[in-house]
């Protein structure tokens, strides 16, 4: 049991690996902006909900925050850069739709929120409540629509998003998906139906 | 612009790539149980929070909510059927630990969670409070200590997570991480910097 040797380390936020998504919020009357978290996911199934947490700082705080909307804008291999782009610079120095060469569009069931036409697969979300916990805050959001890149839908109107080339992010760094290990249930499939899905 | 051609899909917990982790809780008095999680996420940085959402049928929610503590264990490759058939069974039924041949010992900084020893990293967290949300319950907790196996820390004490082969969930599906694409600054970062960070 070497192997499992355990050591005490410095309490740090070491859950990985985390999404890594691009948040547009605003449009023209309150300037549009684009910012990157790792702090979001998914909190409950039945509504569809997320969090997202922003550290006051950040003008998309202020955007969010006064508009109740934003949009996640899920990250692919092409957008990686400017994925990291918007997490490094701040829209209060660049418009960062400009200088990354993205397009806008008015996020489906939002009224102030455009969402990034680049990226495969965007949520718009609707603020419920915002929980302040120290460095950051909590943005609790209702999923209200979602509107997808046309050519992740396959012949039977099924999402595929294991053709959208989705980034991951672990410990500091962007990573593609790999090998793929299985799918929920596969630990219990029955043979047949373990080779099957895995060749889908 | 074709590849950009937008639908509207209906809405649903469409956020990817996740995180999927196995959640420990109790130990001998409390029966210890195993459930697995894809809804979590670092909710802060200072200090350093997470939250993991659970449908209130659960055997670990009811473990949870009386002792206000859990375990957040990343999952690797050697874990991920462990991981899976701990998603699809209840603890009511069968011992998961007995069952998938796992080990526990104490969670440092807690006095009644154990933590799976095949964990390469283990978060041993206390819950703050308790949001409900629908069909889950948001437990959102303070990270108070963190465990890992020895081999992931280099000569220079730093822990490298990239050595312990995590698992991503992807739309239902488990994925390890495959090509690493950048760091957290890449897009600004001067040549030389790229190259050696890229390597290492």
């Amino acid at each position: 049991m070497a192997k499992h040797d355990k050591i005490d380390i410095g309490v740090s936020t070491s859950l990985n690996p985390v999404p890594v998504v691009m948040i547009s919020s605003g449009s023209d009357e309150i300037p549009r902006n684009i910012c990157t978290v790792a702090w979001a996911g998914t909190i409950n199934s039945e509504p569809p909900m997320v969090s997202i947490s922003l550290r006051k700082s950040r003008l998309s705080y202020d955007i969010i925050k006064s508009t109740g909307e934003f949009v996640i804008n899920l990250v692919n291999k092409s957008l990686a850069k400017s994925c990291d782009f918007c997490g490094v610079r701040s829209g209060r120095d660049v418009d960062k739709f400009d200088k990354c060469g993205l397009n806008s569009y008015p996020a489906k069931g939002l009224d102030k929120a455009v969402a990034i036409t680049e990226s495969p697969l965007s949520l718009s979300c609707k603020v419920k409540d915002v929980i302040e916990l120290g460095s950051h805050d909590m943005f609790i959001a209702e999923i209200v629509a979602i509107s997808c890149d046309s050519y992740l839908m396959d012949d039977n109107g099924k999402v595929c998003l294991d053709k959208a080339n989705l980034v991951a992010y672990n410990h500091g760094e962007y990573f593609l998906l790999g090998e793929k290990l299985g799918f929920f249930g596969y630990s219990v499939a029955a043979p047949d139906v373990f080779e099957r899905r895995m060749r889908g």
